[in-house]
């Protein structure tokens, strides 16, 4: 096992990888002991690991309920939450229940921002079982659902009490969704270094394979960066904006699309892209820069066009995006392979970077 | 005009209580200035405040939009969130956009749960227009929504940047609200500040007159209390579950009844009453205490006995109280009239804290 420690003072909490460790984990059953839990998941999660995980958290806590909902990003919804909140009520769970999610980005995001808003606040575990939620969105506190005008329009901060990413549930990761995950760890290495992204691209077949070292690694190594970052910038005023790169080009494809046609990661793929595209338009990168990029999203299996839509139908979907301010969106652009900043930049050359990545209609 | 501070390190923000600040403020008119500023309040406040408010705003934001909901404890609900989130995606407001939450304590818990919820967290202002609003519920932080299993159920801990209590606006206020706030005022003498109930007691026929300089005196000197108690416990694990003093009493009543038959001051009236009670069966107080809280409660007009349910009634609605810890309700108590402590308590004394103070069926 191997732990990496998100440094947020009273709110710190340890992240922890290794295989196996949805059965066997200390932590987890000493955070657990006594109090009343909840198991978020959804059904297809729920059928691979709900017993396993159940088995050890049956024998210590006060009082264990499961809450199984479908699986999709439209679970990410008010009803959604509801459901929640009517279990955790008939159950009678207090201020010092706690909740576990087990599953994807969609149950990490709900069952936290649950967990952020039941009673104003209850403590709350990540278990994430995609390569995207162990990377990226279980580490960090965004929670958050989604609004048909906007996707994670509304959520919280809400930072949980400890994370335990099992790489052994990465084995039955379809090939689709590592896929999308990979793109945030290609993410990591071109905000944050170089060599990573490097290391990244060189062990790709390894990665597709579901390798369980070179996923173990890749893992740690994101969480790593992503921690790192989190640290700084808890609420994203500052330096976490780095961590959208690709994103607002990203949201405008998922969001235009309809939510869960594209996989999160699939439209970050193709976004980062864009961006790249966009900061060799700034003069920051050459075209080797963009087309090292391209060869490293492109072998993850990501989609390297956007989908056949008109210029302003990309638009229309980016500025409502939550990095937006006055309604200017900025962007996450490269200074260099490993090194990010955040600027507004001018429309044209936006409209550029759009333009030479569109799939023909 | 007078000014507390709530000391919560970066969060620290002023409390401001004068008469005719809606119209005049400039500490609201630099927050709002070039920003998307949306004014959250219902019909009846709309009217009597919406105009002298907006007309100072329009001048310095840059943009601003009204959001008129209905009266009462029903608009704490989802589907009024639902309302301010669709009009803030629609005028395309952004993450530094500004909430201002104009009216009594219905306004303010719901319009600051959407600034908490509303792409994760954007700012918000407080204008209390009511003694309960001025004196309590806009200081502090917290804000919900109703669940129909109970009060309060859903909600986060999101500070204000700014408070502004206008007295003026409680020339208007309605007698039987007048008398709510008082409750609160009631309690802030009776759990830490003897001295104060005194006086409260001494100028309740001023105060029943709607006398400014009376109830301006009243909201600076209660703020001053709650403040110290927020900079104390922001989050309500220790100190500030003093506030609530005879809340979990008056909760049963509250959600017993049904939300908005009893207000929410009123039910806390009983719950005092109820809560000394307590006080005097643990050996706290004598006699002529509970004599003298009921005095002052009465004589607020607030009433001292709750509806003719049976006992289990009441207990059914306290131990899903958000104060509960594994099921077992901790109760506020006093172990003299200005100083109140926390505890468990046997469930006899409770019963018989309650059948004391029940009206005949």
């Amino acid at each position: 096992m191997q732990q990496v420690t998100v440094e947020l003072g009273d709110r710190s909490y340890p992240v922890q990888v290794g295989a196996g460790l949805l059965a066997r984990n200390t932590a987890l059953l000493e955070l657990a002991e006594g109090r009343s839990v909840a198991v978020i998941t959804d059904t297809v999660v729920d059928r691979l690991f709900g017993d396993v995980l159940a088995a050890g958290l049956q024998a210590v806590a006060h009082r264990l309920i499961r809450i199984v909902l479908p699986p999709g990003e439209g679970t990410k919804s008010w009803e959604s939450m509801n459901r929640v909140f009517d279990n955790l009520l008939e159950s009678r769970f207090d201020r010092n229940s706690l909740i576990v999610a087990l599953g994807g980005g969609v149950i990490g995001d709900l069952a936290g921002f649950a967990a952020a808003t039941y009673q104003r606040g209850i403590d709350f575990v990540q278990l994430p079982t995609t390569l995207l939620a162990q990377v990226d969105s279980s580490v960090g506190g965004k929670t958050a659902i989604n609004h048909p005008r906007g996707k994670n329009m509304i959520g919280a901060f809400h930072q949980p009490r400890l994370v335990i990413a099992d790489t052994e549930t990465l084995a039955s990761l379809p090939s689709r969704e590592l896929a999308a995950g990979l793109a945030e760890v290609i993410k990591h290495g071109a905000i944050a270094d170089a060599g990573y992204l490097d290391s990244v691209a060189g062990k790709m077949p390894e990665l597709l394979a579901h390798d369980p070292v070179a996923l173990a690694d890749a893992v740690v190594a994101s969480i790593r960066i992503k921690a790192e970052v989190v640290a700084r910038d808890e609420r994203e005023s500052g330096a976490r904006a780095l961590l959208n790169f690709g994103h607002t080009f990203g949201h405008a494809i998922e969001a235009g699309a309809g939510y869960g046609k594209w996989l999160h990661g699939e439209a970050v793929g193709t976004g980062m892209v864009m961006a790249t595209d966009l900061s060799v338009r700034l003069g920051y990168l050459g075209a080797d820069d963009l087309a090292r990029m391209k060869s490293v999203i492109g072998d993850a299996g990501l989609p390297l066009q956007g989908p056949p839509w008109p210029l302003e139908r990309y638009l229309s979907y980016m500025s409502i995006d939550k990095k937006a301010s006055h309604g200017v969106p900025k962007f996450v652009v490269l200074r260099r392979i490993g090194e990010a900043q955040v600027q507004k930049v001018d429309s044209e050359l936006v409209a550029g970077a759009i333009a030479a990545h569109v799939a023909p209609g």
